[in-house]
């Protein structure tokens, strides 16, 4: 393992083989994977990971590493996740270590349970890696708090899709009442139907939303636009999965901390944005 | 810099003297933290850190950083907000290259918003570094995974108290119809008045309820309960603050998914645990 990074000083789990390490990999910039993550990625033996997992981080792989693609490419069919999931058992009971390496956070709508449930019912032994999910860091990435304390106390994240493709059955007016900020996962195709449903419970067709693609990647994209003009607007940009979505107050607040511009010399365009006080300003 | 710890091959970002970097350290165990983190950890002159942040992380600072504790000990009275975010502004108005650490995720009930509002306010250059959020991570290390297909397609995260002291004005009848899945930061003194106002909107009595302290440290702390119990149970057990709390049928799967303890050689407690079509179990 000489040629694979290193690790500063601590008790560093030992990957057995037989095992499997479910890991989440982060939003996609490979300096916010964690410091296990990078340990497994110095002993997994096979590397089964989504289309999301980073080029560069699969470059700090164990030298020799076997790397099983199973995500979306362009055409290609995806394996289906029970395949997954019983790949992962096939490839453990071979003796194998295995590092099952995910985007984002395994847990947070990353199909990890499923994954570690199956693990479970088969008696493979397994460990649990979480991740910086795109919900949270992504938006930060974009100069967007999920929370601020002068804007809310409470923070939902969704899927935008069920197992169908349709919106998943949620009580949208229930949750429109209940959650200031909205963050959707996988929504690019359903955004329509639920800024609809979340107008309908009384959401201002004018409140703030951003989309942001590729999120912490050197191609990040973000558009800003209104719960009304938000599925036009994804169109007229040809923007495309995946993105995170995000509604409410909280996307005026790109306006003082959209620190990766800033960073780069450009001027804060607010430095006081409207707060809950002020009325919100559709762009 | 010899002396810190190394990094993997990257084109790490170099932090220059007057700048401050608002960065998470995640939930606990040090290995949950961010490359970029560890990257600022060496280059940092002065870290302005939490008590959530552990002595480890802090071990891992370039030699002859200052560290600044501002978190709340024991008896000590602790610096308010607002002298924090000046202080931040002040360091680096000296040349110094600042970190401000905090334990999880900056954003995320952390008032990392408001200090970078701050900064933005005085002009200080700055970055972010999302960590992990122990909302999510923290019940990952528990073996609570904060959705599943099976389970829930929302997952709402509240902070359990508003500045007085008092739970938050949220709409918490709606609530109660929205999210499936509660994570509760904050909320061990408030924890029998949002269990009173989830119940009386409707949520049974018997919903499960897990507390985690200490999330993901040697010394974690998993108490199993639900929603009419939970704050007796968190009293009988003299658990207290930090702690997360998680409200609904997540915590079910935790009786297949408790992967610490598969790990140290005890059997799974359920390998097919109650899912959303069959009832709950009060335990």
């Amino acid at each position: 393992m000489s040629d694979s990074p290193p690790l500063p000083p601590a008790d560093w789990p030992v990957m057995e083989p037989g095992w499997v390490w479910l890991c989440g990999a982060g939003p996609g910039d490979p300096g916010l994977m964690s410091l296990h993550a990078l340990n497994a990625l110095r002993q997994a033996e096979v590397i089964v990971h989504d289309a999301l997992v980073a080029p560069h981080i699969l470059g700090w792989a164990r030298p020799g590493a076997e790397l099983v693609d199973v995500g979306k490419r362009g055409g290609r069919p995806s394996p289906k996740q029970h395949e997954i999931s019983l790949q992962l058992v096939e490839l453990a009971r071979a003796g194998r270590r295995v590092l099952r390496l995910k985007g984002g956070d395994p847990f947070m709508f990353g199909r990890g349970s499923e994954e570690a449930r199956t693990l479970v019912r088969h008696r493979v032994p397994f460990r649990v890696i979480p991740g910086i999910t795109a919900g949270i860091g992504g938006l930060a990435m974009a100069g967007i708090p999920v929370t601020d304390r002068d804007v809310n106390q409470a923070v939902t994240f969704v899927t935008g899709h069920d197992p169908s493709g349709d919106t998943p059955p949620l009580d949208w007016a229930a949750l429109a009442r209940a959650s200031p900020v909205i963050v959707i996962y996988m929504g690019m195709r359903t955004i329509s139907r639920i800024a609809e449903a979340l107008i309908g419970a009384g959401r201002a067709p004018g409140e703030p939303v951003a989309v942001v693609r590729n999120a912490s990647l050197p191609d990040q994209q973000v558009l800003e636009t209104t719960l009304a003009r938000a599925a036009a607007d994804i169109a007229a940009a040809g923007l495309s999965a995946p993105a995170v979505i995000v509604i409410g107050r909280a996307v005026l607040l790109r306006q003082a901390l959209e620190w990766p511009a800033m960073a780069a010399g450009q001027p804060t365009r607010n430095p006081e944005p409207p707060g809950p006080g002020r009325p919100a300003e559709a762009p």
